[in-house]
């Protein structure tokens, strides 16, 4: 018994150039679309009829993104499902993924290049949203964001049984690649300037917070953004422990001055929370 | 307000040797553990009294692989699982997820070697676990099976608006790499034949299905899989539609014999069901 | 003043199907081509009248596969490579580098597919061929084999210095993902069989040499292919020493009897040798 | 015969912290060392007694770090290098090279954090250097550095021949991961100035050239280094022509106003040369 399915197409990928002059604007995007709804015989059948290609679904990111600019990804997340919900009545739900790759003009002193572009990262922008006939859920997001701090970071006072061998510490390194979404009230308002303004957030509170523990300053930074916008009405975020281990000098004749370290992806820590109002 | 948490360790990498005599076994692991539970204050005060270290966790996946041999992943799973509920009381529900790089002996004709190994692959083994005081929920599954037909499949009488231009076709390529889950009735069972089994099966079916649809496919191996072994409830399989797209020879002045094609990861098709009984 | 320059088209990727009644037969792979020759005032001026587009040296990799089949990955870089030269009287050298990844047939106990392939690796099959007008050099290969033993490698009696805390050890995990390619003497042979041959003596003595070393391993896993296939003038071996680090279950309370291990990636020794006859 | 050989370490991770008073500064580096000598027989007798481990090699980044400061890459692979030499008979050339991961001060407003930083990338900067008992040859470099200009960018007139499609363009987006290398006449010198002076030409000269080609380009932009920065004797460009394919709208029956592409990864051109004086 088919008690679950999804189909659409991943990773269609986007680049808008908007000519004014000599003066362009620049949007890049890699976009993902999952379709739920009454497309059981596809599955059991084989029968195709009420089946809109995942091509077509692609082909639809490029003609919406011919007939307007994209201002921001949210808005065209939400033109791309409306669409989609209007013209499938079988559709129940669709989903639409967006990470936009940042880009930010050529600098010369205080001039900026009219149409050629720079790479900014490694941290992505990124929009889910969810829509189905009676109402939409919106996230917005950054990911891999990587930030680390070389103070006011500790981590002591833990459980313990017989398998801990952690030392307390009061001064560590800590640093994570920061995940957040959050979800407006709205959809209806300035997506950009609310995105810069968590975005400056979270980087400000990471780095003020005393922290007692990465779960500490997760939530810490998660109440920042809710107390600053008010448009935000909730907010997730993972953070990976990206763990800086002193390396152990004392073996070497030297002594250890907390200055080196030595960086490990794998294993990891990974917190995560959501915060509401 | 903190309305969800969770915190552990992922990435954790594990090799066990049993030796028996000159006869060796292997297994490889990579275990993630996370835990739910009454962690709040850590959040919200940066009080750690209650939580136990994530160093912990990765030092316990050790201890415990040294005190017995680690059979199939998903028993050492469900002792990881019950060791940390037994040891923590705000523990409410514990996930291990487990990725078992496979490995098997090389051989020399029919004489395999008892202590050297070849990796085999790229499709791994993998188990997941959620464990709380009254019951447990065993996901087992393989990952990244990568399989393609060139005959028996095709992809027509589907759905079209005016941004469709797919041909239809009787006759294509059908590439996926597979992501199969499926659940088991009891935990107290022969996990390995069960596992080759169902590889069989799922690989046996895509060969042998006369495809209208990946949907199709992807459904009949579920349910080849749930009709030749009892012991699973449930099979939950994503299927991304990796495209080969036929070359235009005809801009060369050649003809096109359906031989030549373009493989492309980008964009692709993904489709995914759970199929129970 | 330009002292060297080539370019070229990468990650061309090719799937030919060859159909035999209901059998078919599959090539898949990645193609790289690079053209070195008198196409300086391209760079310093601008002038592209004699540089072939990329786009064309892509399209002929489709055009020359439409034309023949590719029985191995060798001849269709000799063709490649001799298309080119005879074309462009600018060019002087082409390098044509190819990654084949290896598909199988489904089987059902004795019975093999006709259509239905499932990928086998992680290894794939390499060629390295450069062509000028008067000779052409090919290399063909293996990579990412990857192999562990987990008896018969020791590692002690090395150099100390001040910073030296490696323990010595008469029994240590080696494991490693080899890349080789090798030379033939002529480029008129079956290359399938030879290949097949090569990986089976790597394998092989991986598995029977008492390894004092990465090192030593190496140069006994080179000879003995040189030793047995005649056709192979020389042999190049790289080598990343994958550590397994037995992890220190004594701070844990608990023995260790060199079962338990910590695989890493980083770091990791590099070893790399060219053995000739 | 063993003609050629080579080991060491590689992917050593450290990151140092200076602190001075609160204001803490950061290196991130990832290191691989190479050794070239006289150290045949552990190859071919198993014998390590002249072979210092690789695990030393690692041990000394660390222990060079915590006796002095890390104030450019450049001076720390000179150290590095110079150790080694002076240590190890044998050693006859020992290969050096860096990866340097950026970090910038968090900042609020006008004011940096003293000790909280972020992440900046994708580029990531590089040395790489080659010492032996006479000379170093010392490249500093930069890598993945993205790019794109949707102006001032051609590529027409180009041969043609039976398998060319592409059409000409006078305007077509550009775009590329570029890696840059240069070599200094002087190793005693101040690297960071120098290095940005180096990536402000490379972008400045990306943005305002009139493209022909991204070999037009390319050289364009190594002239400009070599003609700006005195110190810099040859400097080596590699530069994947990342495709941005116009998005065929017509078939969707909507007008094409240069405005809509497709990034592509697989295949790319990939262009590179080697300027000097």
């Amino acid at each position: 018994m088919l008690v679950q399915s999804a189909y659409g197409k991943s990773r269609v990928r986007l680049v808008q150039v908007r000519r004014h002059g000599n003066r362009h604007t620049l949007r890049d995007l890699t976009v993902a679309i999952q379709f739920k709804g009454a497309y059981d015989e596809s599955y059991t059948d084989g029968d195709n009829t009420s089946v809109l290609p995942t091509d077509t679904m692609k082909n639809t990111v490029y003609a919406l993104a011919a007939q307007g600019a994209i201002t921001d990804p949210e808005p065209f997340a939400l033109r791309l499902g409306c669409h989609f919900l209007d013209r499938n009545p079988r559709l129940v739900r669709v989903t639409i993924d967006m990470t936009e790759h940042l880009w930010s003009r050529i600098r010369n002193g205080e001039r900026e290049h009219d149409h050629a572009f720079v790479r900014t990262g490694p941290e992505v922008r990124t929009v889910s949203l969810q829509v189905n006939r009676r109402r939409s859920i919106l996230w917005s997001g950054i990911a891999d964001l990587l930030v680390l701090k070389s103070a006011g970071s500790a981590f002591d006072r833990f459980l313990t049984d017989e398998y801990t061998t952690l030392p307390e510490t009061r001064d560590r390194l800590l640093a994570t690649a920061l995940t957040a979404t959050w979800r407006y009230r709205e959809h209806d308002m300035d997506f950009g300037p609310a995105w810069d303004a968590a975005r400056r957030i979270l980087l400000d509170t990471f780095a003020n917070h005393h922290s007692e523990s990465v779960q500490h300053t997760l939530h810490a930074m998660g109440e920042a953004v809710l107390d600053a916008i008010g448009e935000i009405t909730a907010i997730r975020l993972v953070m990976p422990n990206k763990h800086h281990l002193p390396f152990d000098l004392s073996r070497l004749g030297l002594e250890n001055r907390n200055e080196i370290f030595v960086p490990t992806d794998e294993p990891h820590g990974l917190i995560q929370a959501t915060i509401t109002r």
